[in-house]
């Protein structure tokens, strides 16, 4: 990167209070940037570094007093503005590969312009992919799958048999879309294979952690709404509705048909009961484990969840519930000896 | 499908009150069936929709009451027979696609009948494949492994050197048999690997879910008996015995050299200590840890586990505690006072 | 193997009583051992076999008292020695296979002597091998990865870009390291994703289970040091470090930027928020989730973690929360009568 300060004020919709010509080409914290770099003000505790800073300019926010003669940028969030800059400095313009003579690609398949088909990746026939694709070494991509364009699936996914994939999703290595759902119709003592004929539909601009499950529905889809993100190893039962933006944390698990609304958080290692409805910005707590609805902007914790402020205060009660049974035992002498 | 009612009655092994002749090329629900389908009650409330059913036949149980004219077939579980017809329609004859010529065959490898080795796949020396095995592309059969006829190893399954899987399982993709047990002796501060000279043993009609770990043995085997069906993400140490038809939810997690007994349940992300004894038909519930053996048919839940209606009778106290110190409080006041 | 019992002494740093000359060809139970074998006795309740066994030698304590005549080694830790001898008498010699030609290296790797890349493994650009580095089939090494000496990645490892992996380690099959941590900033209802643009490093002599994820960090580095090894599962998040000679059991979760300290155990199933600190040799209880700092040395467990003898006491007394109602509820009849 090197950029006028006038374009990264454009790039992240900032207030100038520099000299438009400068230019930058790192990216610094407040005390290390020099004349050539930019840096952020995000947390205010760190104001106090501003007057010996010396970097070409600073984001900051709109009613930052600031020393006078310091260049900055005002932005209404200047740590999502550092992201933005950080993101355009480090993108890579797209390399069309075209389709490595390694890789392998089933008569059928249709590929758009500009794709990138890597080494010991396989796709599979009447598998469609959007312009820009990138597929990794070793992907799988099953038969009739659909891919929107500038999506990357990072290596060893695995994506069943026709199975849609949005534009502009990020899958990380390892992570299996479309695996049957897990259903069993009991027939004695053993069980009889329900066939999974659904599939799986993830939207635009979703981004799957490394080791991620997302089976196919039963009948007709499990459905991974856009802007969806989550963390390594969360599992998505068939049937599933997973709403927009919302973000499922790391080793996370939704068992069959439960709808999670819009921009609910499920923290690390959560857990919800199948047929159950999370509400839209609702917060699970870490290892939580939910057996009912959940309402819309609750937040809940515990297994089973409850109020997270009533989890807060049980737990520490649990702590001394050693002594609780010690003054219960004073409190039945006291009686007896009446 | 397109089959007369008379098979579909043999295939469920029901009772047809039905034309025998008559063909039906569907599956539908109650309210969308026609004439060209099948449909199925297996739960009595909606029993209300029979009257306006319009279906070429539906599955009933022996004693459902139906309206005059309306074609059924009687079945001890129209569910399960609803599987089986859902079955029969979605098979597809297995293609036997030989060895592609970009998978990879070692020396020495002995493949069966009609089987299909998919480009990308690697089958180390000494392996033996049954008739009909299908790998699909990416899969890892180490040197020395056995796999039983028509089963089936969905793409990125690593199976390591000398493990057996037995007929008729379905191993879901980037599912890794065989890795090393977690054995480490203490060696001051170090950890000094104990080599997993021991194997995996999968009997036959297994299903294991996508990113599963079954790990090889210290010595002898891990035993994974048939008929078991495990969800995703579910993790076996080495030594361990699952015993026939035992159900392992999502998540879930058994330690070194336990013994899960037969027709067992293990809800989502249950765990288990090491060297203990599950008993059959055994159900535990979701989160639960196990720290102890569990008997033969008991429910239990919560960590450490207790029995089912314990906990749900304790979990509720846990949300009353606050209530029950204010209680002793006043108690102590009242006592104070006297 | 076959060896003389003086060289199995020097091997394991024992002394010998027993022939120097004789030689052992097998390992085996203290029961089952005859004269060609050698046996050990770590457990001292097995003590009472030693008058029957007919093993060509046994290993035993410094203190132990045995039969007159039965050969012996003598050794600090009889077990550790076994573990010893048994990883001699396993060891297969490295075979340096070079690059397969079905494997894929690119323009520009650089790759250390005896080296074994297996067919359909890929290795990127700028990537560096160390001596007798071993890739199995459908590993994934990404562009300017770097690898140590005697490292093994099982089949399916996938390393992406940049990372550094130190030598002698051992990755289990489907292990991902150096896909993006979890990182995203606030954009309204949308998640704007930061770019992680930090790597993963792996010290020497590191164990990684199956199926983990070890995150690259935002900046800077995610840094596994020397000794630790992992069990399957095993998430650890962007920026975390995980001391020397840590244990972490299976289905563990490390949250972003914990420090974990040295020769700490994490037991299976817990799981730690982010930006805590665990001191060394600390214990975490299976299925316990850390919300705070634990001290070096401490032993917690539960969620949120408590000491563990206080744990143990209130989940005994958890399961006595009916009684305890019922007491207080007496106790307030009783009053409510004075």
């Amino acid at each position: 990167m090197e950029v006028s300060l006038a374009e990264l004020a454009a790039l992240v919709g900032g207030q100038l209070e520099a000299p438009a010509e400068r230019r930058v080409s790192g990216l610094k914290g407040l005390e290390e940037a020099g004349p050539g770099d930019l840096a952020f003000l995000a947390n205010p505790r760190y104001a106090r570094l501003l007057p010996q800073c010396r970097a070409g300019a600073v984001l900051v926010k709109p009613d930052q007093p600031v020393p006078e003669g310091l260049p900055v940028i005002r932005v209404a969030d200047p740590y999502l503005a550092f992201a933005k800059v950080l993101t355009f400095a480090t993108a890579k313009p797209h390399q069309a590969l075209g389709v490595h003579p390694r890789a392998l690609v089933e008569e059928g398949a249709s590929l758009g312009a500009e794709v990138s088909v890597h080494a010991l990746a396989y796709v599979g026939a009447g598998a469609v992919l959007g312009d820009r694709v990138v597929l990794h070494p070793q992907v799988y991509v099953g038969p009739g799958v659909t891919i929107g364009a500038d999506t990357v699936l990072h290596p060893g996914v695995v994506v069943y048999h026709g199975c849609r994939i949005g534009q502009r999703c990020i899958i990380h290595a390892g992570t299996v879309i479309g695996a049957d759902g897990y259903g069993f119709a009991p027939d004695g003592d053993r069980h009889f294979k329900i066939p999974q004929v659904g599939v799986v539909q993830i939207d635009d601009d979703v981004e799957l952690g490394a080791l991620n499950t997302i089976d196919r529905a039963a009948t007709a889809r499990t459905w991974i709404q856009s802007g969806v993100k989550t963390d390594d190893h969360v599992h998505i039962a068939h049937n599933c509705v997973v709403g927009e933006n919302t973000l499922l944390v790391a080793q996370v698990g939704v068992s069959g048909s439960t709808k999670v609304g819009r921009n609910v958080i499920m923290a690390g290692q959560a857990g919800s009961s199948g047929h159950l409805t999370i509400g839209d910005r609702a917060v699970i707590g870490p290892q939580s484990g939910l057996a009912k609805d959940v309402a819309p902007g609750a937040t809940v914790t515990g297994t089973p969840a409850m109020p997270h402020q009533l989890w807060l205060r049980t737990r520490k009660l649990i702590e001394r519930l050693p002594e609780l049974f010690d003054r219960v035992r004073n409190l039945e002498k006291a009686r007896d000896q009446q």
